[in-house]
């Protein structure tokens, strides 16, 4: 069988083999993003979703607009003015289904084959393969503690001019690294983009999941143009089951979204949409915010005990103030693959960080989930892991 | 802004302004392919989300599998086998957000910019648009009672040769004609296809929606080269509302779509899946069915028998024995869309034949839905739109 060029864009299959185990139960995993089952107030969902069915099961089970539930968006950008600031009309935001098919969307409607996308070096590998999937050159830039390196973001223009098509940040509690961009940063960062008229994907997926709970200022904030496109999701403040997730965009842009998640699936779910617009209506998010917050610093701290208690000295990490990942960087020359090859015989699984690469740069790094395991998990988890990566050193030396 | 080139492919809005009406009420709607809400089985629906909630609600709000929740898959191959006589393995099938995720899926797995995908004339606009986002050339196969016309497509294989990527059918009460192929076409179609290196995307939206309970044998039944790619669904038998639906093809293809869905949102929802897998396990699927096949028998007779009362005798339609539409056909040089007009300043509306064609070639035709209205609107509904099209017709003589 003959197949369309972008098949052999998609070789890196680390994300499909990730999300291939959830089934499976007897790892110590580390890998994926997924926020803590524990924590899902069951009672409420179970309550949003009999309420909706009774009150109107009809309207609930039979298809919903292309665009989204229409409550649902009004709440949402009610919500995001109060939190973050930012306005957006209810017509200028639209339901997805996960906030990846925001990303899979924003390559569709951006990028030509060849055209070049930027990335923050390292960034979220479900949007690396997303944009993978348009033959699009991916280009990373490098980062520091605060955010994207203008300097580096200004080499990346002058080579590459136009043909960058798109860029795609995580400003806050990056995935992988953990870290936030500086207000200052992203004033910078966007007087920058304004020289150009290149759309901006604000990945937000994190941006509530702030530790202090001072959620930062989104990029969208400092927007003047109309430039950024926010991608916002209920999968890490709420729970990923119901694959909710939303787009804000200006004008026009939001058109063409709605063209294309019209030609993608026709419109999301209408019972989850409308349950959890119930949920939003009648509980009380932001304190289940708190709660799962509160929860997750906790976890956080345990990982981090655990690798001082646990890991040799010439291992450095990040400690995030928010989010769900620990980064870890190897000395120079050390493969995080071949000790996630030991890890998985223990039983005790990771991401390598090459998959957070485009190019596959750099291996030395790896990425750690402190949301989903048990206090007793990751304490055993990372004790092994520990041992394997003393062990792994010391070979190599 | 800059777009990427598919953006100006998809300027056909019929089927986003039909989903984007969904939510007005004041219309007796003959457009969608909805099915009847008052079908939907709430009780059972409830309970089975309040069962999975209780018995695996941390699973069922987490992430799902890409491929999607294992019971669910084997139901749905054990099912197929049963009703159908058509074996696949659980891991020739995954779960999709609808049977549209799966065509454009099709689209991206199967076609690059340029090259030629074959549809029945008139084909469904759903399909036509998610293979448009693809920067195909949509090329329409004239077709008879008995389905699409062998001689037909052997010209287009003449004519466009290696070009062609894919073909796309709905042999079953086919979207917008209401037609299914033959025993005899179907087995012909297969025959000519093996020649070919070409994939069949068969779309078995109304498969079982026979009005005399005998499921005709789909394409993939009389496969012997893997070639079929199956699409089915539970938004017409079963409700829209949990967008389920999925894809059986053999081998490789198999892996090519999951590192698609990967990319494109990751998974389907967790707990619709374990829902609907409730529902099958615990209720009886088939009777339900049984139960809205003689609903929407019912309803086809009284559409039938409205446009025989009130429509002038120089249009002519089908009868169909099965599905949701009936097709009518104006007089040679009349348009559909100037009826449609006319009705919508009653609060009538149906989706003028033109949309189901490709390249747009022909308007003197029109879909109406039959199972989502009342007897009564339907009643009310084809009076209006008899009487304008008897003025209509008379005006234009």
């Amino acid at each position: 069988m003959r197949f369309s060029s972008i098949i052999d864009c998609l070789e890196d299959r680390t994300m499909l083999n990730a999300f291939e185990l959830v089934e499976t139960e007897d790892m110590i995993s580390f890998s994926a993003g997924f926020p803590s089952p524990e924590s899902y107030p069951l009672d409420a969902i179970k309550d949003s979703f009999d309420k909706v069915i009774e009150k109107e099961g009809r309207e609930a089970m039979s298809y919903c607009s292309t665009s989204g539930f229409r409550r649902l968006r009004e709440i949402i950008v009610e919500r995001m003015e109060r939190k973050f600031g930012v306005r957006y009309d209810v017509s200028e935001c639209i339901i997805t289904s996960g906030s990846q098919q925001g990303l899979d969307m924003s390559g569709r409607l951006f990028v030509n084959k060849g055209d070049v996308v930027l990335f923050e070096s390292p960034s979220y590998l479900g949007a690396v393969n997303a944009l993978r999937a348009y033959e699009a050159e991916l280009v990373s830039v490098p980062t520091d503690e605060n955010g994207i390196i203008i300097s580096e973001l200004e080499k990346a223009f002058n080579k590459y001019g136009d043909r960058i098509r798109m860029i795609y940040v995580i400003p806050d509690f990056q995935n992988p690294t953990g870290r936030s961009w500086s207000d200052e940063r992203r004033q910078e960062f966007m007087e920058f983009m304004y020289r150009y008229d290149v759309p901006v994907v604000e990945d937000a997926a994190y941006s509530e999941l702030a530790f202090d709970m001072n959620c930062r200022k989104p990029l969208s904030r400092f927007d003047k143009k109309g430039q950024v496109i926010y991608v916002g999701t209920f999968s890490k403040t709420f729970c990923p089951g119901l694959r909710i997730a939303w787009i804000c965009a200006r004008g026009e842009i939001m058109d063409k979204y709605l063209l294309l998640k019209n030609a993608a699936d026709l419109s999301s779910s209408a019972i989850s949409q409308r349950q959890m617009a119930y949920y939003l209506d009648h509980y009380n998010l932001d304190e289940h915010i708190r709660g799962i917050c509160t929860l997750y610093r906790h976890r956080r701290d345990i990982m981090i005990g655990a690798i001082e208690k646990y890991f040799p000295e010439n291992v450095s990490f990040t400690v995030p103030e928010g989010g769900l990942f620990v980064w870890m960087t190897l000395p120079e020359g050390k493969d995080s693959r071949e000790l996630l090859r030991r890890a998985g015989e223990r039983k005790v699984a990771f991401i390598p960080g090459t998959s957070f690469y485009p190019a596959g740069e750099k291996c030395n790094e790896l990425r750690l989930n402190f949301s989903n395991m048990s206090d007793d998990e990751t304490e055993h988890g990372m004790k092994i892991l520990g041992e394997l990566t003393e062990k792994y050193l010391d070979n190599m030396k």
